[in-house]
């Protein structure tokens, strides 16, 4: 045992589960490893049957969670050759809102020869998308019924969230809803494992489970005017018992040693969301700096002292990211896969050609393309609706736009307009944040996008008039997770008593920022003018040309 | 001398010059001729100077024309082996509005040593787009003095046409505006070339220069009021005396029978334009049969008993395509091009290799993977306005949009919206003929696109729902000029004494046509809907975002 102390952090992601050991005095990751998951996304036959999927399906198999526990975390001390005695503490971190179906003592029901060839007994992954029928349904009841919790997530409940993933499961399955004891956010099941106990974390209770510290979850009577047999699922299949982020969920039992390596008894954090968890990882523990997790999609995270009703948020939760403050959410849907789709879809073979001659990816070749040119020169606009709007519309069926083509458009043009697009999408969350109370100074970015574009730090920075900086860590969720499994151990044990005081030591900013340059703010200021009649046209309803082309897509493949 | 009679038609493009030899009694072309224009279009450097040219000049050679005449009628005598007696006439189409400033004689100033190096003393071509703050100006005093003329041209006369072109000469070069004798549409001075005599055709000065069988030319106190010497332009350097298409302009002079092998005195008829003459060729010469021309640009040739003031046409002029009745014109800038820009800047490698395997160009394979969609699938709605819109707005400031994208959206999803939104900005045009009074029955297409591309043309019928025909004739410009020829000729020496009689028995069409598909229409009628709403939203000033957007893109570039 020696002086230095380690914590482990892990990182459940939609394809593979990654662990980072590192030391808890200054951050640094002394090793980190990967396990892809076998069945990976099950969308399209449920594993060793054909039974086939619907299309709007997704599941997962809890053993890959498992089996990340098995491979990573041996394989990280034997990497670093630490002793796990000096392993203080483990934090988890998983996407969310995916929903395990279990027994009584955590077996999922899929486990179960009964159950298996049953698509509902499988976890419901995070864009499983089968149950916007419930969504639907619990929206306008919650509407009739004049639901306060309503106003907390921007006025509509997602159909990726816990209750209408439950509900599907009911509404289709009823045998599997009778034989499942609990149903639980996969972070939580995965602590379950690790230590034995099951605990629920107030994260995703708040963010996904319409739970509030002041309110707790929606009354039996609104679930049982769903369907009564939903009237008393929190009590018989969940748990009122929420514990707070910063918490020790238990430790490290017996089955979980044998399968990490790591000593009975070492502290385990209360489980955690990826976004939410890489907030503090990225230095952010206070209000006035927004944290955006910057990849296929962006996700908006802000602290206040205060309680604001923000128009069209994911959602906000009293100490739902860091214990003190309303941690609030916002998103954007389609960000990095926007410019994966327009490579992937509109860039010409000469481009390749170009890119091969010079060694450099297409992404990397239409960057410097576009960064040859001034803000406002291509004259484009377009709207960052390909996969919808997560805020501030909340609406899946819109569409995208692109708007001032000519035949002198190039595809580094059209490549720019995107990403300027996504950065208007930001400027008109940050705008409709402070415009409701809730102050945005500055932005921190991470995520895998931002180390990769310098170009798109910058059109961020000019169109939203902020500074943005970048989180050093290229692994901020499985960091955040060290930390916070750190703060579980307690100082102590050579760890820390607040989260605070765990980013303080263990999170860094990279010395590279990007200032709004005045010149070009001026420009974005006029395009996000015209950015902003468009969303407005489009997307409040003033044409709904949209939703009618959607309509008469879907009559003609009917 | 045989009893077999033929006629030679001489076709002036923008890049070259083609004669045909047709046999005059079933309009079969014998032999066929082309020469490339050594100068080509002059947009960079005037030839054998290093004098620059600005961005929006667009000139031509006057000798390239005379070229084409010594290259390309004798290649076809000599390839037929035709007698030249056997030869009774000879008619020439040509781009307009394309001006030729002269001496007295005919002489091109660009001829003379003292006027080589003034760019204005070249031709300028139908594309030369650098009067456009004459026909500001122009336009502007038309509405103050509220001359009538404006209505017979949508309210507008274009940059392209004659009076912005000649005063854009006298703006800027006084002395080359003094030193010409005469300013003549390239369509008559050829035909001066081939007869020895000056001689106007209502076509061009109809369309192109404000005339009208019953006004003549706009009044001198109106031309004098821009500018106090062009007051008596019309007297001192061009003519009133203007011939009618179908008369025979002159007969083949001594020098143009050395040129060409053709005997002199061989009639020749009045100069031509190429969209206008290529109507009797597309077997047209009655009302309700709307002739499009479908190349790089649409133009839509329709004529009428009556006249009609159709909101933004191009013009409508009295025998102005076929003598006894009205001519009216529209046009949309971006057709083919429109398509060639996509395949150029947005079609990725991999459909250039899928392309190259299967032995197809990419237009192939992406017209047949958008041929297996149903209308409505792809979810898209365009605007083909990436080169402006000519008809019905008239507006050269609108640019390109494209809603409805996701995620999902394919090449052949864009490629399939981009024909789509022709077809659309087609059905607009003949919404507005209808609506004022003009029939449209059914459609003639001609020109390069019909016969490459199926899908275009069954799309063209589902939109508009008129079946769409398509002209046997690859060359319908050469073969209405040789129409035009033995009708010049007459029927006395074995020709024909109108172009009705001459189109009966030289034009036909193709035995495949395309009847609007019910159920394809139906949907169209949907889609149609909501590309008039936003043809109306971005067009006619609710939303002038294209203009905002050009007016940023021009101050970022200054």
């Amino acid at each position: 045992m020696g002086d230095k102390k380690y914590s482990v952090g892990v990182d459940y992601g939609t394809e593979s589960g990654r662990a980072v050991l590192v030391d808890v005095s200054d951050g640094r990751v002394i090793a980190s490893a990967v396990h892809l998951y076998a069945n990976g996304v099950i969308d399209d036959v449920l594993p060793g049957t054909d039974i086939r999927l619907e299309p709007d399906w997704a599941l997962q198999d809890p053993n890959d969670y498992t089996e990340v526990l098995k491979h990573t975390v041996p394989a990280v001390l034997q990497e670093s050759g630490i002793d796990p005695e000096d392993v203080i503490g483990v934090g988890v971190d998983f996407t969310a809102c995916t929903v395990v179906a279990a027994k009584a003592d955590g077996t999922p029901l899929c486990f179960l020869p009964e159950w298996r060839d049953n698509p509902h007994a499988w976890v419901k992954l995070w864009k499983h998308h089968a149950a916007q029928p419930e969504a639907n349904k619990l929206n306008q009841k919650a509407r009739e019924m004049g639901q306060d919790w309503l106003d907390r997530y921007g006025g509509k409940i997602s159909s990726e969230w816990f209750f209408p993933k439950v509900w599907q499961t009911l509404d289709e399955a009823p045998d599997v809803y009778a034989a499942a004891d609990r149903f639980i956010e996969a972070a939580d099941w995965i602590i379950w494992q690790l230590t034995g106990q099951e605990t629920r974390n107030n994260c995703t209770a708040g963010y996904k489970a319409i739970w509030s510290k002041k309110d707790g979850f929606p009354t039996d009577r609104f679930l049982g005017a769903l369907d009564p047999r939903l009237a008393s699922v929190v009590d018989e299949k969940m748990s009122r018992d929420i514990q707070f982020l910063g918490d020790k969920a238990g430790a490290i039992c017996r089955t979980a040693a044998e399968w990490t390596g790591l000593k009975v008894g070492t502290a385990v954090a209360v489980g955690n969301v990826d976004a939410h968890v890489s907030v503090p990882a990225a230095t952010v523990t206070e209000p006035g700096r927004m944290v955006i997790i910057m990849g296929t999609s962006n996700c908006h995270m802000i602290l206040s002292e205060e309680e604001h009703t923000v128009l069209g948020m994911c959602g906000y939760v009293a100490d739902g990211i860091i214990p003190g403050y309303f941690g609030y959410e916002a998103g954007q849907s389609c960000v990095g896969d926007h410019f994966a789709w327009f490579v992937e879809n509109c860039v010409p073979a000469s481009y390749e050609r170009e890119a091969a001659a010079q060694g450099v990816s297409i992404h990397e070749l239409l960057e410097a393309k576009a960064a040859q040119q001034k803000p406002g020169e291509h004259g484009l606009v377009a709207l960052d609706w390909w996969n919808g709007n997560r805020s501030v519309l909340v609406d899946v069926d819109l569409t995208g736009l692109l708007i001032g083509q000519t035949l002198a458009t190039k595809p580094e043009d059209i490549y720019r307009a995107l990403i300027e697009a996504t950065a208007y999408g930001t400027r008109m969350i940050v705008e409709t944040f402070t415009a409701s109370g809730v102050a945005v100074d500055e932005i921190v970015a991470t995520g895998g996008l931002p180390e990769r574009n310098k170009l798109l730090m910058q059109i961020y920075a000019d169109v939203t008039g902020r500074e943005v900086k970048i989180a050093a860590s290229k692994q901020t969720p499985a960091l955040g997770s060290a930390m916070f499994g750190a703060v579980a151990a307690g100082k102590a044990v050579g760890g820390y008593d607040s989260i605070q005081e765990a980013s303080a030591a263990m999170a860094s900013l990279r010395d590279e920022r990007f200032a709004p340059i005045p010149e070009h703010a001026a420009v974005y200021d006029k395009l996000y003018q015209e950015y902003v009649i468009l969303h407005d046209t489009f997307g409040r309803g003033a044409n709904d040309v949209m939703k009618r082309l959607k309509a008469i897509r879907a009559a003609s493949l009917s």
